[in-house]
Order: C-alpha cells, then structure tokens, then sequence
C-alpha cells in the first residue's frame, strides 16, 4: 500500500496577511503526512508550527525524531515548535471553564495563546451550579483585558459572566454532557441567544478560534 | 356548512382520582364547541371549569353569553368559571419570572393556580443578564414552599436559581427570541441538562402544566 | 507525558445550600482524577462521595486502594462512600420501569436514593404493551407518596401512568431502542407532551437528576 | 393575469390497477384546476371523484354549479361525487380518535371509507389520560375486522390498543398540540417505536392512506 | 461484581390476546439475562421463544447447552426454538427488497414469518435503478395474498410497488447508505409520503414488527 | 418614513466572466427598490432582465409603467424584459414533472429557460404512482440532450428515471405536501441519495438554478 | 379587556457594569408597555434609550406623542432618543454586507454604532458571487480597526474576507433565502466553522450583539 | 455458520442504458460476497468492474487472489478491474479541493474518472482562506471543460469558482470538521444555497456521482 503524494499547498503569508500563522488542523490526516510536515518544518530557521487536535494515539505512533522537535501536551491534544515570541503583558488575556470537564477545550485556549506568546490567566471550575466559585473571583478576572469562557451543559456561566464584565468576551461551547447537551449543540445555542448582550460564540470545542480572536484584538492594542 | 355531532366524552372524575379536574385546551377547537362547553357545564351546580390557550382573538367571538359565565384573563389566555376553594397558604408557591415577554406563561401559571385556590407570588423580571435582580429577592423567593421558574432563550435564571435553593423547582421554558432561540427548544434543552441537580422540566409553554405538578406537591403538603 | 494540575475547585457548602451534596460525574473525566478524588474524600470523616457514570471499564482501572473506599453497582455505574442517614421511611418513593432494558436508569435512580437515605420500592417491567402489569400493581405503586417513572422507546408508561395517580410524579427517558427511538428524544419528547397533566420531566438517562428532585419534595415533608 | 394550461395526465386506470380510483389532493392547486375536474369528471356517467384537502375558504370560492356536484364536509375537509357502492358491511372497520382536537383526520378517514363504501363506526375521545375511556369500550372495538387509531401529542392511545387487540392496526399522527408535539413528528415517532408489535404508520395527518391501506385489507376479505 | 436480580414479568398471555407470543429484544441486555430466559423457556413443553436482534458476537458467548437449544440464523440475527405450527400456505406473504445490503432486514422478515408459520417467498434485488427487475417479476409478486417491501436510501421502489399492487403493503426503511441517507430517516420519511396510496410504514431495520402486521392480516384471513 | 438609498452593486460583467447574466430575487426587496431597478434597466439598450419570486401579490402593486416594461408570468413567479437571442434548438432541454402541483418550479425553468434563449419541452405529471405515464413517453425525453426533473413528496420520479437515461441529468426538489414532506426536504434528501448514478441536485424549488446548470452545458455544446 | 400590570424591572446600572445601555427588544411586547417606556424615559435628562425589533406596523400604532420623541428608521426596526455622545472616530468600524437582501440587519449595526457614538462605514452588496465587489474595495475595508461581516445564504463573503483581514471580525448570519437556507442556520453554521480562523459570531439577524461586541472593543481602545 | 445464499440481480445492462456499467458499493457486504463477485466478474473477457468504499481494513481480508486481480488504492477506497478506454482527452475534467482532508473524496473522483477512461487534473488545497491558492490557478482550471469542486466546512471555495467559471460546476461536500460541520451537512447545504448560480450538488462524500455527472456531460461531448 503505497500512497500517492498528497498535494499539499501551504498558505505561507498568513502571518504577514492577517497576524497569526496557519496551523496544523492533525484530525483525519495520516501519520505520514505529519511526519513529513515536522520534518520540512521543524528544520527552517524561524519557521514556527502549531499542531491541534494531535490525539495522544496519534502521538504516541510517531517517530522519535518528530517527537523530539516538538513540545506536546495531551490534555490540549496541541504541539508546537518554535513558539511566537513573548508579546506585551499589559495585553493579558483570562480563561474562564465551568468545570474540569471542559479542561481539553479550555487548555487548548491556553496553548494556543502561549504559542502566540499573549500572557493569560486560567480561571477553572467557576460554573454557577455554586455561584460563589465566580463572585469570588469577578475582580480578578476582570483585571485582565479579554475574557475567554469555556462551557458545555447549559453554558449558563457565559451569560451570567458577560453581564458582570464591560471586557470583549469570546465564547467557546463544549460538547461534554449526554442526552440533550446534544454534543454541544445546546450550549452553542445557548450562547448565541445570551440574555446579556454582546457575545461573541464560536463552534463547539473550538479553543483554536477563540485564541485566534483575541489575537485579532491584542494586535490592535500592541 | 353544519358541523357534524364531535364525539366529546370528558374525563369527568378526573379530580377524585389525580387530584384536580380536567381543563379544556382550546387551540384549534371550534367556537360553537367551546360554546356548548361553557354552557353545559356552566350551569351545574359546583362544576369547576378552566379553559387555557383562549386567544383573545376567539374570545371576542363567543357569544356574550358565554362570555358573561366566564372570568377571563388576556395575557395568560385562561378563562375559568368558579375556581376551586382556596387551601391553606402556608403551601405557597413562588413564580420567577426571567422577563417581561415571557408575561404569557408567567401569568398562565398564576391563574391556573389560582384556579385551583393555591397561594403564590410572581416575581417578575429576574433575568440573570441583571444578577442584582435575582439574588436581592432571593430569601424572599427562599420563603416559599416551591418554586416556578418561567425563561426563554438560553433559560440561564434556572440553574443560577436551582443552585440557589432546596426547594422542589419547576421549569418552564418559553418561546421568546428569534433564531437559535428555535421557539423555545433551546431554552428547553439547557433547562434539561442544567448544571445544578433536581431541576424539573415542563413543555415549551406549558405553564399549566407546571402548575399542577406544584399541585401534585401541595397535595402531599396539606 | 504528565498532565498538568487539573484546577478543581468543589462546591463544598452544596448540601448546606440546596439539601444533598455535591456528586461527581465521572464521565469524560481522566483516571487520575478520580483517585485523587477518592483519596482525598474518602479519608475525611463524615465526608459522603456519589459517583454517576462510572463505567465497569472505568473501575476495574482504579487501583484497589480506591476500590476498597467505595460501594461500587455496575448495573447502575454508581459507586459511593459513607451515604447519608437514613431518613422517615413514610416520605417513601416509588421507581416504576417500563422494561428490563430501562435497568441502567431504573437502579440509577435507586442507588442515589439509597445514598441519600431515602426509603424506595422497585416495580420493573411495567410496560403497557401488557397494560395488566401496570393495573394489577396499581395500588401499591399509589401506595407510595412520590413515583419516579422510567421509560424509553414511546414512553407510553409515563402517561398511563400520570392519569391514573395523584402523586407528584417524576419522569426519565430512557435511550433504549434504534431508528425513530433517536436514542431516547422521542421518549422525552412524547413526556414532555403528555396527555395526562403534571409529569415533571428529565434528561434522557438521567436517573440521578429524578432522584434529586424527588429528596427536594421529601425535604418538605420530613 | 392569463394562466398557461396546465399539463394535468389522470391516472385513469388506477381501479383496475390496484383497487381504488385516483383522488384529487387541493393543497396549493388553484380554484380554476379544481373547477375544471369537476366540470370534466362530475359530467361523466359513473365516474367517481374524491377531494381532500379541501378546505372551508376555498370550498367557499367554487362557483356554484361546481359546489351542487359535490357533497361537501368541512371538518374532514373532502368532498366527494358518485361514491362506490356499499361493501358487505362484515369487513368493518373502527375508528378510534384520542380526542375531538383529532377530527379534522378522524373524519377524513371516516368520510374516505364512506366514499369507498366500507363500513365503519367513529369511538372519539379515547385517549389513555382517562383510561376507562378506552377500556370500557374494548369490547365493542375489538368486535370490528380492522382497527384505525388517530391520536396526536404522545399517541400513548396507539401503543395501549396494539397491545389489547389481536386485529391489523393502522395507526395515524396528527398535528395537535405546541412545542415539542413538533406539529406531530412526536406522536408520529411514537408509533413509530410502539412498544407493542404489529404496528403500521402513516403520515401526519394523513387520514386518506390509512383509509386505502384498510380498503387493500377488505379487497382481501371479500 | 455481582448483579442484582433483574425484576422481568413477561408478558405470558400475549399470544391469546393479540395473536402472536412476545419476543424477546436482545440489544442491551446481559448475557446471563439472555441465558436465563433460554433455560427456563427452552425446557418448558410447547414454549415457543424468538430472539430478535441477537448479534453474531454476542452469539459467540452464549454457553454451548443455549445455544443447542436454538436455531440461529446470523445476517438475520434472530435464533428460536419450537416454532409456531405452518399455516394455510394460500394466505402467502412476499417479501421484496431493494438491495443485498439489505439482507438484515430482509432476512429478519422472513425468518419471523418463518417463526409464526406463515408461507413466504423472497425476491431481492429488485431496486429500481434497474426497473426491469422488478417489471419482469410483478406477477409473480402480486400473486402473493400480502406484500412486504424493504428498501433503503430513496426507497423509490416502495413508491413504484405500491402504484403497481392492489395488495396490502408494508414497508421497512432501512439504515443503509450515508450521508443524506441519514441512516434510514431519508428512506422512512420517503416512505410516509410516498405518492402511492395505503402504503403502511414502519421503524427503520424493523423487519420484526412488519412481520407481526402481516400476521394480523393473515389472522384475519384463515 | 424615507428610505435611506440602498447600496446596490450589480455585478455587471456576470454575462462575459460565466455566460449568462445577474438575475433579481425579488423576495424580501421592497417595492420601491424593484421599480427603482426596472426603470434604470428597462430603458439601456440590450439591457436584458430576469425577475425571480416575484409574488403576484407583488406584482400587481408595481407602477403600471414598470409592469407594461415587463413580460410576467404569474404561475412561475417570473417576470423578464428583453430576453436573450434563441440558441441552436439541437442542444435541447426536457422538463419532466411529478405533478401538477410542482407547477411553481416547473414554468420557473421554463420560463428561466425562454430567457436564456434555450429550446425546451414540458412534460407534467409524470408521477411514477402511475408508472405508465412515464414509460409510455420515455422515447421521446430521451430524445433531448439535457433532463431536468421536478419532484416533491418521495422524488421517486427522479431515481426511476435517472435509471433510464443517460442524459446529463439535473432534479430539483419542491415544498409540495405536508407533515414528513418537511416543505421538500425529503424530496431533496432522495434525490441526494438516489439509488440511480449521477444525478445532479439543487436547492428545493430551485428551478432558477437548474436551467442555469443547463445553460452551462449548453454552452459547452453550441 | 384591562391588562394586569406588568412586572418591570429595568437593568438601571448596566452602562456602569458593562459600557453601554440596556436596549428594549419590542417583538412580542404589547403597544402599552412600550409607550409607558416611551413615557417614563423620554422625559428623563440624560436618560438614553434604545428600540430595536419595532416593526413598522407596530411603529404606526404608537400615540403620536410617542413617536415624536423618538428617531425611527425603519428598515433597521430601530428607534432612539438620546443618543450617547460620539467617540474617537479612530476607533471606526466597517460594516460590509453581502447583498441588499441583508439590508435589515446590516442597518440594524449602522443603527446601534449611531445610537452608542461610534463611527462607521456601510459597504453593501459586496457578495463574493462577484469576487471583484470585494477585493476592489479590501483596502479602504482593512483601513478601518474592526470589522462587521453580514451575510445569508452561505455566508461564503465572511470566510474569504476573514482570509484577507488581520482586523477583529465579528460575523452576523441573516435570515435571507428559502430552503435549505433554514432561516439562517446555513450561513450561521457557515460562519461557526469557517476555514479562516478568529472569525465571532452571532445568532441570526442579530445585529444589535455584534455592535456591542464592537463597542467592547472599542472601549479598550478609547 | 453457514450464510444463506444472497440473491444478488445484477443490472447486466446498465452501460448501454445509461452510458457506464454498475459499481459495486462495498460498505455493509460480507466479504464472502465480494470475493464471489470478484471471482465471477473477474474472469469474464472484457468485463470492467469498479468497487467504492472498500475500506483497507477490509482490503486486507480478502484472499491473495481477489488481490490480485483488482488495482487498489487505499485513500480513495477504490479497486478496479480492466478499466474502460480512454477517451478524448478534449473533454477534460478539472478537479478542485480545498484541503487535503478532503483527499479520501478527492481521489475517489480521480480513480472513477480513470476507469472511466476520462482525462482529467486534480488541483488540492485550493481552499479560500488563502485566496490566491485559487486565483493563481484559475486560468488554468478554466482551460478544462468540467469542474468538480470537492469541500468541506463552510464550503466556500465552491461559490466562489462558480462565481469565476462558465463551465458547467459539480460539488461534492465532503465530512471532515467536528460540531457545526454536522459531518458535511453544513458543507451540503452551503452548497445548495449558494449565492453563484447553477451549481450542481451531490450527496456528503459522493464523489463516485459527480464522476458519473461528469461522465454524462463527457458523452455529449465526443
């Protein structure tokens, strides 16, 4: 079984053109393929690559020499190599999960915005079953310039959030539950229908997308 | 045009055997049916009678008659004809509602419980996109035997509620909003799958329905 | 690969604040996770621990440390330490299944009862394809001052049921059956839209939700 | 405004085909289409014609002389000219509708059956919220060769009666009901995934195929 | 790991009250359960039992003194033992289906049929991508005093039968294809509207419960 | 109450860069808007006009001097003014129809067609319930080079006839029909997965865009 | 017919807690209720007030008195009084729509940035069916700091110009088109999985959320 | 466990009905019956024949022989047998996807329009989140006579080579994405509704159709 060279054609420019790099989207593509993209890659002086959705199975059937080039971490399911240097702190960025059950989506926020060198704060484990675990702590995340809120469920957190804060905030669904948490599906819509006003949604388990916004906005503050 | 006989065989021991009587859905009922209903059963002695979803626009067209049998209430849609005795007020009931526009339902479950002599208060306006609106009221709320909670779109007052109190909790979700709003599914859908435990879900809608399952509670009560 | 501090921040105060304790869903959530949960708790004293959705697969990977600190059902893929008090066997529930294929949800239903300490009977098999399994335990099933009703498929048990109690009664879809059962929607759907008033309504599967709110009426009453 | 002629190809031979003549569906044909049909066909010496889907607010708009050739029946919404001769009244059939919100389709297929000359009797409003309805009727329904069920909402009605009787069933959602009655998909999904086997189904609403599936019965009967 | 005992009540007199004896769903059910009921039934003199939905793998588990007790048969995946005595073969059922890959329902059928002793014969492959497969054979179909049509993806050739038969016709939708085929809807939903009249319809796969409903209409026959 | 002008940008050189030119939907536009467009263009010099969806509700409320500029046709919703030069007859087109109630989406082709310039035939009521309607004229379709196919309900039309063509063949779907027609989404699923090989779809009641599929192959042609 | 009072209670501090006002959304609400806001807010000093959903023929009916102290535009369905004073006209926004059908929503935007004093540009019909209508006019578009994308159908201008951008962008779906358009859902799913990454979205026609995701930007940068 | 005989029909003369000879779509077939076919059909002199959806997992089960007289090629899922001859390489085929995860669809086009004998090109990542990918080529893809654009996600690329192309434009969505991506769905629908004109669309990862779409055009031509 030999494959046939898969024409791939790299959207280089991306960067210069709108501010980030094109990443590496690993779900359904073969190990080979990825292989080869580490190696023409992980070799270029400045050249920086950013895997998401690398599931630990996928991982783990890797060479060794790939795997060194890279820096993986399995909760997020991301690598990269050759991260984006540090930017500004003044610009941070705070990370908001209703529960630990979220932690693939909320840490794959946190590992693209560490790729992309925009500083962060993770703020787990606040959903409003107890409504404490956010009071407590709406100060201190309202110090920070954006918000991103990671929720599956009812995704109630991110209404209730976005009416506690004057800060941009991007809305990431999850798909944990059973039943009619459909996937994500009613948390997505839950959010889109917000009662509070002015949040910004993105597809379920999207974290890649949500870190791609708020660097839209750190490049206008920076 | 001369409407056939319809076959109508009420559920007439209704009240001996779960607790309350049946009630008339008029939807899509003809006007000479809902007639002959009213004046059937409005001239027995005793008989109890409550009709729900009467669109004001069918109840100009009953004769004045009718009409005159009846107390009727446009923003719920109910009419009723001598309501059952009241019971004691210690079992009461409270009613939080998220917004004005769910005022349909809200009040649909304040007159069928005031049909069936059961106390209660209407909170009204309680949305979470306003946190201040629902925790300044909450012991008042607290004070009341069960709770009815009455939202549309992304029904975030539900769950920031249940996991505010211990008492049994009804749930009503509405049809307000537009879009992924989906006519109240996913209101339902997120009151399904809330995040805080013993939540209890009625129809899109349905605020009689709600009602009687607080009246299957106060039943126990008293 | 070593995953990173998964930030868990319980809601400790829960049983205070709304009358049972926080529980942990164990489904989606990493092994290591779960022990450290049971090491932690299961050491406090008077500390009680539910788990829900932890799968036969999931237990015979926890170390036999962990194992030993908890009362493990595979049928019902609950495992608990140290359950409540019991309480007044007169506030006692009745858990009626419509067919042996319901078992996981039915005895979901019953294990959290027992955590709780709440007295319970179970009448299986009950469908209404055979309506005299239903008639002939009729008033024993009334004989109980809550029920707790499980069905899938055309959840016709549910209705049936409803006409003929004057109980509250607490309704679960169940995910049993293939092609238009759509994996417990139409369930849920044709329980949310009973002929019969008053049926409170839960997620497919979500036998610990019922449970739940059958101990919020069983506070008012004990 | 001159309309093109419109290229109408009748079925001719469908009697001969497969034991009962074409029928003209009215939805969204316009009143010249019906006016010509009848002129053309109501002038034929034993042509038989059937109209469903007729409602009351075109039924109005037809000229007169198209009105006199026809015997209208607003409820079921048909109409029809020239019936088929009268069947051995042996092969009857029984029609039982869960409420009087089902008629519109519980007299379309009682007027169908009419119009291909089977007997029939109508048992309405016996849906299961009052058991006794049904059960005290059995008897007398079971005494028939072929069983039609109507019922909306959770068409429990349909999974009772399967399972009380020994006759072929054909079953029909209808439309009734708000919310999740998702304009009969639920009740129609119920039946479906009847617990009870042996169960044919038909459309929403649709009245007129249960009415031919009976009359491919009797064609074996007699 | 000990089950509790299951609470099972079958539903003994179902072949006195509706013409055919319960069966028994395998999908979800232990092993030990499904061995259970092969041990108490399979000795009983006169018993007859039917296995739907027993899959080759879990087959393969069954202890070896079960499985002597019955014939299976795997793409049907139903097993029985002592079935029911033949029927009048004039009383005869065709089974017509669309493809090969829809020998699971197909199969199913006949083997139910086989089961309750009722005359058939089998025509696969009669999908009308090919027309002529199914025109060169309609006499030999029609012959047949019942028809039951099994078809997936478009299911057209229920549509094209049903225009072509003055018989009784059941149609199964199957869950072949992908896609839009939505594994079975698009075929069941094509089904329920077909242009040709009195076309019964059933669950998607379920061969078992179309077999049931020809057994009604041949009850009626002889 | 003014208007504000609206920014409208036509896409002037659509004629040269794809071969045929823009066309107006005229649903949802407001009136003024139309009129403001049917005076600009009306009065260029080889300006041609397509008018699509444009409601004979609508119609009649434009100016007489903008209706006296155009050629409307009511049945198809369509309205044009200068159409284009007629194109070689030999690359001809044949519209094959279920019924007469898909006449919307039929003379929409049609009509979309006569613009274009391009040779065409209709032929309605070509329903396969009645098999023979469409066999017995099956010569004389084959005898054009390009088929389009318009079928709601099951869309049987389509698969029965893309199996006996071997014509480029393009199938439209319409919203004909009620309850599981899901206003053409069934007809639409069907045609995607049709049993017959390459059968090209479109949107539901999409004939604007099947003719202009055609016109692309046509251009291939002559 | 006296309606009972409603329950209002207004979100007075949400200028303070958020950055901008609360806004009325009159869909559902009855002409009473919103002349008595008209009333009471008009005549405040320095009270700002936002209308949005206010249907013309709804507008009609208001009081004249009403009407005068408001600023209507109909289009939009938006009126104002008061508007808050104007920003930094650094801190612009682009709103680009993809046709005039969208017209509706995108002036709805244009409407709220009027209302909340922030400066922007409308760049109308700039659909990617011709690419020039875009790319001709990208650098004036890239000027300004952050984008509003509008668009129905398949929402194809939002993925391409999000690939040409490095600008915030916030995408609005809109309700344009018949059939598989689904109301929207298309170009809402469209926009939730994108092929350009960053791209925030919005419920359907929901204008008004994706001017206050702009103005929280914007208060960042002024 | 013996397997019954499958009856399988062939459709011997679909090649000179329709202009290609049937495939074999290998999903859901035991692997005996594709060794049967293939030994049977295998050794016939100039017999051609295609298997679709022969996934490498089952490749590898069949026996040497079987391999060895089929071309096999794993990321398409594609084996055939004695190709037909090549065509005129005039009426050539362009090929356009937008990623390479659109590769297994990609190739499934390219293996069937090689046993069809048809000249073609595959251009991959076209994808319009980096616009000049396709821009660049577009000369180039407009230089062939028939495009087959293959996509995923949002689906964008399709609309906007339509709206650059004269030639006659056939898309197949394809299944990659997660949430919104509903597993092609989106990519369906957004092709359906797309705002370029005369766009032809196939079933979710349905390449095998567009090939045979194309092939009908191809017969037109030479």
């Amino acid at each position: 079984m030999d494959y046939p060279e898969l024409g791939i054609l790299f959207d280089h420019d991306r960067l210069e053109r709108i501010g980030f790099p094109e990443a590496v989207f690993c779900q359904g593509k073969p190990i080979s393929i990825l292989e080869k993209l580490i190696q023409d890659y992980g070799s270029e002086v400045n050249r920086s690559l950013l895997f998401t959705r690398l599931e630990p199975e996928i991982w783990v059937k890797l060479n060794p020499e790939a795997q060194r080039k890279l820096d993986y971490h399995p909760i997020s399911r991301t690598a990269f190599h050759n991260p984006l240097p540090k930017r500004d702190s003044k610009a941070n960025i705070a990370i908001i999960s209703a529960g630990s059950a979220d932690a693939f989506v909320t840490w794959e926020v946190a590992r693209t915005l560490e790729y992309l060198g925009l500083a962060h704060t993770v703020f787990e484990d606040s959903g409003v079953a107890g409504l404490w675990r956010l009071t407590s702590r709406l100060n201190e995340v309202n110090s920070h310039k954006i918000l991103i809120v990671i929720a599956g469920l009812d995704a109630a957190l991110a209404s209730v959030l976005a009416g506690l804060t004057p800060r941009p905030i991007f809305a990431v669904p999850t798909s944990v539950g059973y039943g009619q948490a459909q996937n994500g599906l009613t948390a997505l819509n839950s959010m889109l229908i917000s009662c509070a006003p002015g949040l910004s949604v993105f597809n379920i388990d999207n974290g890649y997308g949500a870190a791609c916004a708020a660097a839209r906005v750190v490049n206008l503050l920076i």
